[in-house]
């Protein structure tokens, strides 16, 4: 069977780029893969794990003959590495990435690329406070969303493969324009972000009468504030290119709190039970609770 | 060997009281542990798995005897619980609770309980979201703190025997003001629970261009919110038991949360940047990134 690409390009084999890379391989879907990036460590690991085909470190070896090119790098940085490929890819050459926010970042690639109907935007729903190709595993899309925002430009065939490649390795593929996408994501991902490293930046060195507060943290903090060890550098991309949803989540969050702050002053015991009981309904019917 | 405890009554036989009774009898500190609860289901379950050696559903009959009776009932409830008991329990018996809070509730227990240096108050840190006997577990504490709140009243032979009970089922042990104990428990318990029922409560029900926003949730919306599911009467009655603390806790929050928007807002990457890194970095250092 020919696989659906001959050859693919993934910049950033981490924990995203690395999973797609190896779920692609097992699944037959590509021919080759080979993995770009600068660090040489994570790019030995990356070969010695089986994620990739092989490596290369100059963006000319890395893109010279392929028909994907996916982008898995913070989303501050998808711009400047499609610019730096952009001599080196062959024609009709597809880029994809794989980035949190999607507004902005598939318009700048857009205005990147040969062919603007070549760039797919895409975002699968998955990943955590883990990274590096060493965290990597073929199944971390496996009944998971990957999110696909095509612009009016979008060329249909090369939207059809992307999507065929995503759920070639078990995602569910959803279409939708890209601002609606990071409204979405700006509440359920984010805030919640920002929220657990407010959490840590808060409490994480307040000591009360000579006590480290943290010393007395239980399950229910390390679970809130488990996404504040995730890696700086791609949430600071992330809500820097997000900025504008990001407040408007903030404020709905801010707006929440001070409901909740208003019936613990207020000593209004009956509402503030039934604000937490729907809270407690709703949590409890998006599952994992444990 | 003599048991710490000849006769125990566990009010309460829910996750924690479940736990220290099983724990307890399978420690062998106890003689015999009598399960009181309102909830016949409940209750029956508790004995169906052997957290306890019999039940009680009348308060005479749950205390009668008792040389040490332990209120593992909403903090709310913990002081009505005592007045009930009162009437019926033996001279000498020693009352502890394990409520999330310990100012207002261990000095209302001593107020109302005829000897109050008989009034031992603790706090195990454990539990989480599930609740009832059918979660309870003899190894829940074990390697976890619990947090003893002598006031000066205190019997020192009765805080040496709660003490003991602790650490025989494997706590961790440390004793503190009961003011001190909420200011701690404040900034990583309860302002934790607030802020995650505050990110349901926000975005549980937000529907954008008709989508769902929860049903693009991922693991990390998941971790962020999971103590959301906890039980709401639980937290009410800890909020209300501990509002100036937790108001206090809001400010700092509120605070770090003004200070990451700022950034954001400034485009600050490498001050943003910064902040995630410190936060990343003490979360890494708590543990339980996974």
């Amino acid at each position: 069977m020919t696989p659906l690409f001959a050859r693919v390009t993934v910049a950033g084999v981490g924990l995203v780029g690395g999973s797609l890379a190896v779920a692609a391989r097992a699944a037959g879907l590509v021919g080759e893969v080979i993995g770009y990036g600068r660090g040489e460590a994570n790019l030995r690991l990356a070969r010695e794990r089986g994620l990739v085909d092989r490596v290369a470190r100059e963006p000319a070896a890395a893109v010279a003959g392929a028909d994907l090119i996916v982008l898995a790098v913070p989303v501050g940085a998808s711009t400047a590495l499609a610019e730096v490929f952009r001599p080196h890819a062959r024609p009709g050459a597809i880029l994809t990435d794989v980035g949190s926010v999607k507004a902005g970042v598939v318009e700048a690639l857009e205005a990147r690329w040969p062919e603007r109907g070549l760039v797919v935007g895409a975002h699968p729903i998955a990943g955590g406070e883990v990274s590096g190709a060493g965290a990597a595993r073929a199944d971390l899309f496996r009944g998971r969303r990957c999110i696909l925002t095509p612009t009016p430009a979008t060329d249909r065939e090369a939207l059809a493969r992307v999507r065929a490649l995503w759920e070639g390795v078990g995602a569910v593929v959803e279409e939708m324009p890209a601002a609606l996408h990071d409204e979405i994501l700006a509440r359920v991902s984010h805030l919640p972000h920002l929220a657990a490293y407010a959490l840590v930046a808060a409490f994480g060195e307040t000591r009360v009468a000579g006590r480290r507060v943290l010393d007395y943290a239980g399950s229910g903090y390390r679970d809130t504030t488990r996404i504040a060890a995730s890696r700086p550098e791609l949430w600071r991309d992330i809500a820097l290119a997000n900025r504008a949803a990001l407040r408007g989540a903030l404020v709905e969050f801010r707006a929440a709190l001070d409901r909740l702050e208003g019936l613990v002053v207020a000593g209004d015991g009956d509402a503030l039970e039934a604000a937490f009981a729907a809270a407690a309904a709703l949590r409890r019917r998006l599952g994992g609770e444990q």
